[in-house]
């Protein structure tokens, strides 16, 4: 296994000019709880969400979005078939789209749709550890949609699900770890207040599939949202009392990070 | 074409205080991803929402309700026809009800569905100008949510579309313009930050089919929903520093504003 | 009838440390409006909520749940299938179950799925006079989801429907009052911008059914849940300006709320 490599602040800071520049339509088919903060998230960070949800809609509108997101938290089986409608229509309208796996491997039903569904070629996975090692068929085990392993516990799964796939796959955890199954990129930081707002891991799978949009590097973009959920939820974390006001200044602070507040976090 | 008629604060001012007094039950057909936030913006506003969607449930409901709401952000087969009975059952029981035809021209089956629903006199309408030049059958064309162009431009649209369907048509943007298709009012103001947070537009709507439940002059009830909108809009920006504080403030300001600030604001 | 006994707050103090220290995982088919909150509002408490709607996955998942909660607010058939796998698997594998009967009585449709549900043992329902009398079989009548009449006048019926479901009753409003038909414990307090923010009433019932999860004495636990509320709200109305920040300051006295300040409230 190669080294863990350490996130260049610069690149990301150029991915993120790059993103604001292009406000990718990122067509969201996400689960209920999140899909408000997850179109708050979108905004505050530049590109324009559209969660348009229908069957009959999702095929046409997944070939003209800049990127799809699937995220199977409230998974029913009308929004599996809008999912398999857009999938298929992403792929071949050559938009990317990205999975969040969640609580995969906790319930069958999901696990079995969730692996159907990594034949379409995704351009990116993110999950927590479990999620991601239930994916790469190692036994893990979630508790609902939360994690009992750290990230680095995931690292070899995700390396194999990325090579297997052909995906960049990101376990995110204390640190995250983003793969093409070769390379390998590192982003440490962050803040426990993540864990206390619902949607905040649903989001950064908005945001993965936000940069995959618009950028050549895959492996580099996705490392590069993940790097600025987490200097958002840093900043955050220092002006909220908790996780109401937490939630509030993570929306701010991802408006109001710009490229020189991230070289300066990862010089 | 008439020339567009500021809006009168006083008016709206007695337009706010008759809403307050009256507390009307709103039925919400909304799209999923702003039924929250719509449900505390007519609450800060001083209207009850309530939001029954069950095919089954919807069309008693609207029967008993002060207005009724039809969004269609996140339409689905089952929303569709909760709607038709909600629709029909408003109709016949005198209850206004309100249309907001959330990317209407982007994607077929919603077009083919609000032009459908358009026949059973909406009370009032309202979209930005890429939602009401398709309504108005004038291409435009949008992108996802969102409008290419300014709402001066879709006036002319508004005001066929309001005179063929006997609604009151509101195209907001920079400018709000409101229409019965004879006379037109204008609403200024706002703020950018309004387009930074997710159903801001949506919840509008809602507003809109609040006031159009206790007032006799549609016309002037719908330009002071535009009114309050751009008013809170106003003060929010002035004490939030980033979209999630300025959601936070907004809500606030929706339940201060009283009519003595809209008469300032409006003289 | 007995008289009602005041909140122990040290017994209050007691329960919500042992909550924090198991972190139940609650299972909550809940309405659409409230989800994101109703979550949010799990996590500040420090309790893992997750909301897995399939009919396919919901009775799984209810066997592996902490506590179960099943709330009406947005009733659909297909989500009223998945309550009713969910209800016989939390039946059958003990897991405790809720009621939030969100506006019994005001629809038939959900006032005939609800007393369905009544047969299968609930450990706890949460309701304001209104839904509680109609639950009970006693004439009342809300006006879309709020009560028409205070919750004293509610407390009969919610003593008879306790001891026929052999069930925790909650009927909450200016007092709240925990009955399980033999004992009534009072809770007073709480602010009126709880019924400014949509969801707080949901919210509850979800905090409720996490109480149940973890403690022997329904009873106490479901009184330590409408206390903790009631404090939250408080506590936020101190720090707030209205329902916006109200809804942020909630979530954060939610979770910076310990023993010592319930026990410092109802000594």
């Amino acid at each position: 296994m190669n080294r863990p490599t350490a996130l260049s602040g610069r690149q990301a800071a150029a991915d993120l000019e790059r993103l604001r520049a292009a406000q990718p339509l990122v067509h969201c088919l996400t689960n209920n709880v999140v899909s408000a903060f997850t179109a708050n998230v979108l905004l505050a960070l530049g590109a324009a969400p559209a969660m348009v949800v229908a069957p009959e809609e999702a095929a046409p509108f997944a070939a003209i979005a800049g990127a799809l997101l699937v995220n199977v938290g409230t998974l029913t089986v009308e929004q599996a078939s809008a999912m398999r409608a857009a999938v298929a229509s992403a792929r071949q309208a050559g938009t990317p789209w990205t999975l969040d796996p969640v609580a995969v491997g906790v319930l069958a039903w999901r696990t079995a749709f969730c692996h159907e569904l990594l034949v379409q070629r995704p351009r990116a996975i993110r999950g927590n550890a479990s999620e991601i090692m239930a994916l790469a068929g190692v036994a893990a085990g979630g508790r609902g949609v939360d994690s009992l392993v750290g990230s680095e516990q995931a690292l070899d799964a995700a390396m194999q699900l990325a090579e297997r796939c052909g995906a960049v796959v990101a376990v995110t955890g204390a640190t995250d770890f983003i793969t093409d199954g070769h390379q390998v990129l590192a982003v440490d930081g962050g803040d426990a207040r993540l864990q206390q707002v619902t949607g905040t891991g649903c989001s950064l799978s908005a945001m993965v599939a936000a940069f995959t949009a618009c950028h050549p590097d895959p492996l580099q973009a996705v490392a590069s949202a993940c790097a600025l959920m987490k200097l958002a939820g840093e900043t955050a974390a220092r002006e909220s009392r908790g996780p109401g006001s937490f939630a509030v200044a993570l929306l701010d602070a991802l408006a109001q990070l710009d490229g020189a507040a991230l070289t300066a976090r990862w010089p």
